[in-house]
């Protein structure tokens, strides 16, 4: 397996120093140029490697994988591989343009058709995704929330300690970054004395959150411990649950959010493995009230990955707006995958889980402007002299992730999306 | 198109005076034999028609559709022909087992090929889901379910009456009639004062309910309106929502059911085309207050469907607990349909939608036992001895659907499903 700290490893492919995608990250993805169908590819610096064109080339026949997995609109059948092929794949990769390897290198013929310009290519919606379900896993944002609608001193709902609180979201509506979105229309009730309207969404929101993809299916009946739980998650993404407040409010008692969400989520391009995120594996934190026994863990199951969101106007300078970690996640991802299999719901390669809104303990560091704006009181003043409680029309909400320990920074490229006025 | 309520239409094939599938219904679905790859389908009677067959005696030339459409573990690419096509080809069956039609009548040989017995086949999950949404549409079941639990005075809440309330479900899970189940296991919290436990749910509930399948993609930013809804809808299926009652009301507040339906919900393996439905079209509810505009619809767009559901002990005789109505949908297809989209949510062929639990004004019309047996303080005295508050392991649930009138019934066959313990 690649050692993804291992700081020597260098390659001879020109990369800028403070890329996300050094060759110990290595993340997947799908792309297309003008005239060729999508392909899987990795990312190494700012080049795009085209994966179908290294198997036609025979370098990964030692494996045994049909090239149709390669050339294909979805990482999916790649997933499906399993982690042992895959690793071997992602190790290959890593060999052929490590500094010392020549199979490759000064071939300007070959590698005119193996790497692209990431300006050059069109990245596409990396999954083809079953199931999608969204956690809430944050204290801090559901504190947050809490505080704001009920009471601050019973923030927490009685459940909330005792298992990774979910639900289920809209699967057809996710998108790749880069993708416009119009802002949803519906119905509200901004006067409860009144009878509801309709018209745009007024509180067009944000929440920075990562998603992690399922790799590996189960069987209807079947759980998945949290000991097992990494060997079912292939990587993850930068998440934009766009959320629609006003919307929320009045449909979600009972049954959950359902418009608010299902117009659009926007998901990163590049799928990183957990192996490149192993050195930023952190401690989770300590969960008391002790968690039912299928909830325990071992291990660190949490990483540290800073996260970051800006707010950049039509024609204006961008702001950052919050400055995140994933770290700071109550719930793991092996325990939301041990909750959400413990009644024997079966998971497909592809399916898709979202951590919910990951907040930090400062406001500056608050993951939907909800929190940040506290419920549209505290203003953000932007550099052009405007200022934000939610989205405006025109905006792009850009995210960003990475981890950075001992000089190496594993990332995750960005993750946005404009807001273009109501239809 | 064929006139489904022309009671002078008649087929050659022998067929139970009491038969859901008259030639006048003709359902779509997959059936697999022993050896065979899965085929889309038809019935008349007990006789299973194969598509993929009719098409390969070169039945369905003049529509072009590529054979592989009919090869198919799903109908989700027959769907996607468009009703244009789709009518086309029930017509061309319909022609073909017309009883004044000497085409295949007679040719045993061909026959053998065409038709086979029910019994002989096995039919499997028609429709691969993308999405699957789950509305919350009866009044009478809203409201017991608010008196119940909250407040008799105020059962509905403040939204109900103003959109039809739904959110999403697990599509994974989605399993076809016939298809055994495990009691699901997960966290509970009997007792208030007490921490909670884990273990076997013990109010295994069933819901009554029916799905339509959308035939018809959109684009992101694409709302469907009430007029054009039923081009959307290519037919409808029973539906039983499996809900394990302990595990929801510890789990569902704030966002709504989750692990207590993602373990299984049981579809029935036809999907009977709106066409066939045409005779049973009545009137929906009156609603007030009035809805919003985009929520307002005109014509006839409920529908006369008779539902049944009865308990069938491993070892005892069935009991009839529940007959009610597709008729008592307060919120119609075109109605749930019209909000999903309103958005701008995107809908995909396959993608499948239930109505919510469909209770009648009387007890003997509840669509669930917790309703049934009201919360358990009612219980069903079973013809063997035994009660049942909620579904015991070994119990069979069994639903039936069927429309009559002036001696035609167009029936949707039965959505069963056994309960196994715990595993």
């Amino acid at each position: 397996m690649i050692k993804a700290n291992d700081l020597t490893l260098k390659t001879w492919v020109e990369i800028p120093t403070d890329t996300d995608f050094p060759i110990q990250n290595l993340p997947f993805g799908i792309y297309q140029v003008e005239g060729q169908s999508p392909r899987v590819c990795s990312a190494i610096g700012d080049q795009i490697v085209d994966l179908f064109r290294l198997s036609e080339l025979g370098y990964f026949t030692d494996f045994s994988i049909p090239k149709a997995v390669f050339e294909n609109q979805y990482i999916n059948d790649f997933m499906a591989l399993g982690k042992k092929a895959t690793r071997a794949v992602r190790d290959r990769i890593s060999d052929l343009f490590e500094k010392n390897n020549t199979e490759l290198a000064g071939n300007t013929q070959v590698l005119a058709n193996v790497l692209h310009n990431k300006k050059e290519v069109e990245l596409l919606l990396p999954v083809r995704v079953g199931d999608y379900t969204d956690f809430y896993s944050s204290r801090e944002h559901a504190t947050n929330v809490g505080t704001m609608f009920r009471d601050p001193d019973n923030a927490l709902l009685p459940n909330w300690l005792h298992l990774p609180v979910g639900y289920h979201g809209r699967a057809s509506s996710i998108i790749v970054s880069g993708t416009e979105i119009h802002r949803p229309k519906g119905q509200q009730r901004p006067d409860d004395s009144q009878p509801p309207v309709f018209g745009p969404c007024k509180l067009l929101d944000f929440e920075l959150e990562m998603a992690f993809i399922i790799g590996q299916s189960t069987n209807m009946g079947e759980c998945i411990s949290t000991a097992d739980a990494d060997d079912y998650i292939f990587g993850l993404a930068l998440f934009n649950d766009w959320s629609a407040r006003d919307i929320q409010k009045w449909e979600y008692i009972p049954l959950g959010p359902f418009l608010a969400k299902s117009f659009a989520s926007t998901v990163s391009p590049w799928i990183v493995t957990l192996d490149a995120l192993e050195p930023f594996r952190t401690d989770g934190y300590e969960q008391d009230p002790e968690v039912l026994p299928y909830l325990k863990y071992e291990g660190q199951k949490n990483y540290d990955i800073k996260l970051e969101v800006a707010i950049q106007p039509e024609a204006g300078e961008a702001k950052v707006v919050c400055n995140s970690n994933f770290k700071h996640m109550y719930w793991t991802m092996t325990q939301q995958l041990a909750h959400h299999t413990v009644n024997g719901c079966n998971v497909n390669v592809g399916d898709m889980c979202a951590s919910g809104t990951i907040s930090g303990p400062t406001p500056d560091s608050y993951g939907s402007m909800l929190e940040i704006s506290w419920r549209g009181t505290k203003p953000v003043d932007m550099p052009d002299g405007t200022q934000r409680r939610f989205i405006n029309d025109g905006d792009t909400v850009v995210m960003k992730g990475w981890g950075e320990v001992n000089g190496l920074r594993i990332g995750f490229g960005t993750c946005t999306g404009k807001v273009l006025p109501a239809l």
